[in-house]
């Protein structure tokens, strides 16, 4: 295991690496597009995932709807390669920036997950706050592409 | 609150939002300077913190530590005025495009909270995997700012 968290200066002014794993040992991971800047998706590590991130330089996420180590592309072919990875200053968030070429990282096809942009403003009506479409076009067609795969999104 | 989460095409290729909100009533939520595209800081909000932020059009959170709703930059003057909000495939993470002006969004004084670089390739010593500061100037002293607001940073 890394460092242990045992010295809150360290954590936030030192320079060695303690992540802080939650009770379900993840830690949230925020993906960019090394280019562009976009964030193209949110997601988990745990240890293990971190791990393999850093040494192989591909993403690798803990999967929590399908409880297993997700080799970030390794069904569509869109694999992230690592440009950089940061840390945030209590060590609990982590910061990939990311190499997808002319690829995609959203499972429904977009380019990033975050296609749908919220209103600002009064809201009249919470049940029917119309979002806008910031991507129109998909990359790729995720029938063809997962086909019996389980839809990662659940209700 | 907002539309139901009922259909599973509905939340990603739908047009009105349906935050997932997980067991703590959280959301992630993924901060960004909206003229660079850094990444500013990791946080959550809750349902009330979500609504607050999309009327005012300033970033509030869920403070885990205080347990209350955050005005981000309350205490420290560093506001976030927003430039958009976007939320992802399954609609279970947001990202904010900020305005932070000149001023900071980290507690420990850097601009970013992540200001610190994880190196790539084989990790030789987990335990002291050595981290590149990537800031090197604080813009303000936390000190001064927040005097005895208690850390947020838990080990």
């Amino acid at each position: 295991m890394f460092k242990k968290r045992d010295n809150i200066k360290e954590i936030e002014e030192g320079k060695f690496l303690s992540p802080k794993f939650d009770e379900n040992g993840l830690i949230p991971v925020i993906t960019c597009d090394f280019k562009t800047g976009d964030i193209l998706m949110h997601a988990y590590m745990n240890y293990e995932a971190l791990k393999k991130t850093i040494e192989t330089k591909e993403a690798h996420y803990w999967s929590r709807s399908r409880k297993n180590i997700w080799r970030k592309g390794q069904v569509s072919g869109f694999l992230q390669k690592i440009k950089e990875i940061r840390i945030d200053d209590d060590q609990d968030s982590i910061w990939l920036s990311v190499d997808i070429g002319n690829g995609s990282s959203c499972h429904v096809g977009y380019r990033s997950c975050f296609y749908r942009s919220i209103p600002l403003g009064k809201i009249k009506n919470e049940k029917e706050l119309e979002m806008e479409f910031k991507e129109k076009e998909k990359i790729f067609d995720p029938e063809k592409i997962y086909k019996d795969e389980p839809n990662p999104t659940k209700l």
